[in-house]
Formats: structure tokens, sequence, C-alpha cells
């Protein structure tokens, strides 16, 4: 690396310091803005997003300043000069920032992220930001729709290997917990949020004693709750049979827990498995499986009686396979008392102009203008205020026991995993006649010229 | 958290650290082994993958040992005796690692990583290096289909916002420069890896100015080769206008570049652009475009007849959008002098066993046994020696370079977008019998119990 990896606060779109550069030499950085990000369709066809991100972004915003290696840096580009330098390893959070609770149940058009303050800031943030909650909130969607078709059985998010890299991985099962799994493979997210971890053995461990019997009992001689992956060499005719010796001669020592398989049919092999487990008079144990899952494979192996009690999801989940980016984005909606909006050829991409906060009401969610008066729930709540944090992240239960309450809370035709129906949510008469009158301006100003 | 974050050592699968609790209480812990990572199938249809992911996976293995608040979490699981924990914490890397250089062209069932060592470094090695590998080989081969479809066009990666967390945007984006693209907006990137960094300004300055020419004028004022963003109110009524207006008024103080278009028809758009810019003198002033663009939307833009210079690729690149996951797997192929071998009821997921070396030749690449002689080049190297890092990085521009000559080594048939031809990887003899051998005496052993 050419200079330490000491800061986050590059982390961000190179037009972001360029714009600020021009913003602090008009006089202009200091000028207060609202900022929101927001979604423009669900992702996965659902009907709904899980929020997630507050806890890596929290964590990024309290350390947020630029170092001396970054502007060491920036000074290297010669793009700016020394007195803006300064200015920027001067610079201190200050804006507040606003979003939902971690688990919140969220729709498209909604702010997820709302920043106020000086324009220096709500610039400086909106990369790194957008690429956390981004992800995070796609990934805790994803798991809550694994979670709808699995009902109550376990899931293990497995997919560390298969995710886009580190934080990805790490960040991701965290996500993944928010939306309803039951615990991790891996050991630094156990470690780092006390999520539960999960596993016992690979493919390797059989490999290394060459013999399916040998290297369960090596393993049923170090552990307790065990697991035995029985696919290695031939499920039903040396995996299991093994297993079952193995489970019948070490007892109670090793509180044998199931069998997993990672291959093959799983309907018919998992069938078999159960009968034989039965048969041996191990009805308690569990039939664990992994193999490329995710809501829609899993649904299709219940439908097709498939005997499986856990299942362990990695790719599909951690990388969100069938979509696997959000679109958020993040737009200018106020400047001083001004109400602005982004226009662009595309309808669908005009915004809505003003600082709002999300009223949740019993007949659905209402966008309003902040200064309106409450009628619900306020969705928005304060993460930093004047640029300090406000927001305690709650313990990783009590946020998965929130998304799933409040998801619970949702018609079940808003939550089913196909054809959901689109929840209603609306703008105020006061925000709806806001942004007409915003769009009837701009177009009149911009198409006079 | 929980514990501080100090170190990656636990970012790994729960059931590694299980086995290597069972290798240890065998005393088979330094049993010499080797294990090999591939994959299956190349992603996206193509013909090839572009390897990376050694600048990380160095760094990683660097700094690789337990950490105190590791060994501290490890005691809190109460799943492993006080003497395993000591042996973790005396734990160091002593394993030999080889992999091709960074940018090279490799294909399906070739070792992309082989790991010779002790059972224990082998087994803790596996999921992070695959994190990485998987991850960063993923988007180098997506770049170069990107760069295969703009030719010799200017690529600048925008991905950053939709990365997935920030380790994929930040390390996807040096993959992208080996895989062909010319700069990215991510500064850090810029800082750390030294990559050319670009972008100009958002639709927000124009908010912020509430007008096109205003906001134009002010970046003017501050920069150079600038590239105004057209298309925040009405493209063709405001943007151009008045980008060409600022254009004639600052001249060769902003040594104007050209105009960039997010939305809309870029077909038409482009070419009402082109006329006008040619129209008022501006002939050598590019057309950027941005907004969803993969190899698919630039060809079709290029057929089209679209105007466009220079292409910014965002969300479809920096995801691997339509195949967000690299399958490679990390098998065990040797144990001491026995080569072994993962058979599973899924023909497909057979491993092929035994310590290899790739040679490619004239006529192919051949798989062979890692004692066989010589015939071509090879292209595993080491980059760890007995746990020392042998291998030194080279710069970003001779890696890219590397990529760029590898490619144009090989056949069009193979390189091409679209049906290309399976390049011939043909195993030796020698290891095609190796395989036949196992397989049989492995089945022999199994089916007999």
């Amino acid at each position: 690396m050419i200079y330490p990896d000491d800061s986050l606060t590059l982390h961000t779109d190179l037009y972001q310091i360029n714009m600020i550069y021009t913003y602090w030499q008009a006089g202009i950085d200091q000028q207060p803005v609202v900022f929101e990000a927001y979604f423009r369709h669900e992702p996965f066809n659902n009907g709904y997003v899980l929020f997630a991100g507050l806890a890596h972004a929290s964590a990024f915003l309290d350390k947020l300043k630029f170092s001396t290696s970054d502007i060491d840096y920036l000074r290297s580009l010669a793009l700016y000069p020394e007195t803006f330098l300064q200015y920027l390893a001067q610079w201190r959070l200050t804006a507040t920032i606003r979003a939902p609770h971690e688990g919140e149940v969220m729709f498209a058009q909604e702010p997820l992220l709302q920043v106020e303050g000086p324009l220096v800031d709500a610039q400086l943030l909106e990369t790194a930001l957008l690429n956390m909650i981004n992800f995070q909130t796609l990934i805790a969607t994803k798991a809550a729709r694994v979670r709808m078709a699995a009902g109550h059985d376990p899931l293990m998010e497995f997919g560390t290997r298969r995710a886009q890299e580190l934080d990805a991985a790490l960040w991701g099962t965290r996500a993944a917990f928010i939306g309803g799994f039951n615990a991790t493979s891996n050991v630094r997210a156990g470690k780092l949020f006390g999520l539960p971890v999960a596993g016992t053995h690979a493919h390797a461990l059989v490999q290394a004693y060459q013999d399916d019997y040998a290297a369960f009992k090596a393993y049923a001689m170090t552990h307790h709750d065990v697991v035995f992956l029985v696919d290695t060499f031939d499920t039903l005719q040396s995996g299991l049979p093994n297993a079952i010796r193995v489970a019948k001669e070490f007892g109670d020592q090793i509180n044998f827990q199931g069998v997993r398989i990672d291959s093959g049919d799983m309907v018919v092999l998992s069938q078999k498995i159960r009968q034989a487990l039965d048969d041996a008079g191990f009805t308690q144990a569990k039939i664990y499986a992994s193999n490329d899952l995710d809501e829609y494979t899993i649904t299709d192996l219940k439908v097709r009686g498939a005997k499986i009690d856990v299942w362990g999801v990695g790719t599909k989940l951690i990388t969100a396979f069938d979509q696997p980016a959000l679109g958020a984005v993040y737009k200018m909606v106020q400047i001083g008392e001004k109400k602005t909006i982004k226009l662009s050829d595309d309808a669908d991409k005009i915004s809505t102009p003003g600082k709002k906060q999300i009223w949740r009401t019993p007949s659905g969610d209402v966008l309003a203008l902040a200064t309106e008066t409450s009628i619900g729930t306020p969705l928005l709540q304060d993460i930093f205020v004047a640029g300090q944090r406000v927001y305690q992240t709650p313990t990783m239960t009590d946020i998965q026991a929130y998304a799933s309450q409040r998801l619970a809370s949702m018609p079940e035709t808003v939550t089913c995993l196909q054809q959901p129906d689109t929840y209603p949510v609306t703008l105020s008469p006061a925000l709806a006649a806001a942004k007409a009158e915003v769009i009837q301006a701009m177009q009149h100003q911009h198409l006079e010229n």
C-alpha cells in the first residue's frame, strides 16, 4: 500500500471532494441542507425491506476525520490549494443524522437516512453511508424472505467464503441475524457482535482420515452436540451408517444432534436418512442441509416432502444472488429554507422535495413534511445530533426481536414471498402540494432558458 | 462491539476451529497436506477468469495469528480446553502457498491457490482466502468483459455506493483496474493502491445552486479539466446549453473536457449532444455516460450509434450483478504421500487428487502432478514459503499490463463475449491415471462397508 490505511474518510467518490472544494471557495460549504436516501423499488419483488446498517454507519461516523495521510494523498493529486487541504484537515462532523431503527420494515420512496447539516457534511457522507446501508438492508431483507420460507426451522448463515470480500461476510451475517437467522459460521462475527456461532466439520476431516468411521470417532472424542457430515464418499452406504454407528458407540457422551448433507437429491436422501435415524432410535436427531439454498429451494424442498430440520444458507443469501444491489440514492431535498428536487428525463428519477418524517398509521405510511404535526408513529429517529452520537445500538437479540415484531404487525399480503400487495405509502397533502409546486417552478425556470 | 476488532484470524468458519481441535487432540495437526482451490464453471458464461486477490490475501497472511481477544472469545464459547487455546495462541503460519500471478488468465478445474503445509494451517486459511479470491477474481473477470465491449474507450469504475460493503468497493475497484479499467471514483482506493481517481460533480452541485449555469460557473472557477453533468433538470434545454455557455466563457482556463449524462435515452441524447458540441466548436469534448451500464448495454449503445466516448460503470460491475459469486471450493488433494479425493453423489463435485502444477502450452493447459517434468510455462508461483512471504506485489500498472498481454495471447474465440469456445484444459496421463486409481480405491473401500 502506498499510504497507511488509517482512515475511512476517503472512502468516498472523488466528486464529493471536488464539490466540497467548489462550495468552500464559493463560501456556501456551511449552508444548511437536508439530504435523504431512499430506494425506488423493493428488491426481489418483495413487498418491503428490513432496514439495517446503522451499527457500521455509526462506527464510521464516530471516527470521521481526515488523517494526515489522507491530506498527504489529496495534496499529491495537485487538484486543490493548500488552504483547502488545511480546511479539510480541521473539518469535524456537525450534522444531525436520522434513520429508522435497525430491523424496521420500510418501503420504496421512504427516507432510510436523513442528513441535516452543513452542505460539506452532507456531501462527504453520501458514498460510504449508501455503501453500508444499501448492502445491509438488502441482506436483512433477503434473510427475512428465507426466514419466511423456513417457518420456525433453525437457519444458519454459512456464506463467508462466497461473500463479496471480508466486510460483506461480516456485516452481511449480522444483517442475516436481523432478518431472522439463528446463527452464523463466521467466528469473527460471533466475537464482534455476540452472534451465536455454529458449525461442526467439513469433508476435509473425513478426507484426513480417509474413512467416515475413523473421522467421526475422532470428532466424537473431542466434541459434544455433534453433527456428522455424511456425504464425503457415499451418503447412504458409508456416511450415514458410520454416523449412526459412532452415535451408538458414544451415546450420551456426544449428545448426537444429527447429520448434514451438502449434495445429492435432498428429498430422497433426507427421507431415507430420516427412516434410518428413526430405525436406529435417533428420533430426535436432526437432518441439516446446505447446498445453494435460498427461499425458493427451501420452499420447494418442503413442498416435495424433504425431511430437513435445519438449513445452512450461504451464497444465495450473503450475495443476495438474485438481486445483488439495492439501488438507494441520496438526494438533496432542501437547501436553506428552499425545497429542492432532481427532475431528470426519467420520471422515475424525480425526487420528492423537503425535509420529511415518515408516519406509520393503521392505514399505511404517510410521508409528510417534518414541520407537520404527528399523525402516527414516527419512523425517523435521531442517530447523531450536531455531530455527536445519541443512538445506542440495541443488543442483536433485541434488534432481531424488533424486526420480527414489526414484520408480524404488517398484513400477510405484504410480507408474503410471492406477488405481495403494495403497502400504502402516501404523501401528506402538504407534501404533495409542495412537490407539485417545486416541480412546476423548476420546469418553468429551466425550460425558459 | 463486544471485543475489539484487532485481528482477522477468526474470519473463518467455526468448523475449521472444531476440526483443528480434533486434529490437535489426535496428534495429526502437523500432518503435511496439500489443499487446492478451484472453481467448476467460468462465471457469466465467459471463456476464462482473470485471477485476482493476492494483495489482500498476502496482507491477511502476513498478520495471521490469534490475538488475546480472539483467544478470550474462543474461551467464552466453552467448547475447547485451555491447553488447546494456548496451542492456538502460539500457532504461527508455516505453510507454503502458491498461486498464479494476479491478472493471469485461468480456467475451470485449475488450482487458483495451493496450500502445502501442516493440516492446521491449511484448514485455518480456507474460508478467508476463498472469501477474497472468489470475489476479486469475479470482478476482474467482469471488468475484462466490460473492457472487451468498450474497445479502447476510457472506463471509469463508479460503483462504491452500490458495492457489498466497504471491502468490496475497495478491493473490487482494484480488481476492476486489473481487468482493464482506467480509473476509479473511490478516493481511498486511489490512496492505497495508487489507482488514477476520476469524477467531477453530482446532481447535488446543480441543486445547491438551483441552476445549471450558476453551478457550472462555480465549478469552473475551482477546477480544470472539467466535465459538467447535464441532466439535473433538463439535458437538452438547460444542462447542455449552459455547459457550452460556461465552456465558452471560461475557455482555456478550464480545459473543458465534456459532459456527462446519467439518465434518459442515451442514443438520442448522445447524438444530439455530439451535434451541439460540434456546432459550438467543441469537437474534442467527450461525452461521458453512466447509468447501470455493463458489457451488454455498452455493446448495445455502440451498435445503436450512441456517441459516447467515456463509460462510467457502477453497480453491474462492482457486484458482478448477473452472477455475484464465483463458487471456488478448496479441497484436500493430498495427505502425507497419499492422494485424496472428495467423491460425493454429484459427479460434478468429485475433486482431482494430488498436488499439481498447471502448465500453459501452445496447445492448451495441462494439469499435471507437481512431480512431473516441465512441459511449458508453470502458472503456480510461490507466494509464501514456510510461512514467509516471498512474493512482491507488482505495481498496478504492471498487473494490468500483464492481464492485458495474457488475454491477448489467448484465441479470440475464447476471450469473446458471447458463446466462447472452451479452452483446452487436460489432465496429464499420470494425473488422469492417479485420479482413476484413487476413485476406484475409494469407491471400493467405502461401498464395501
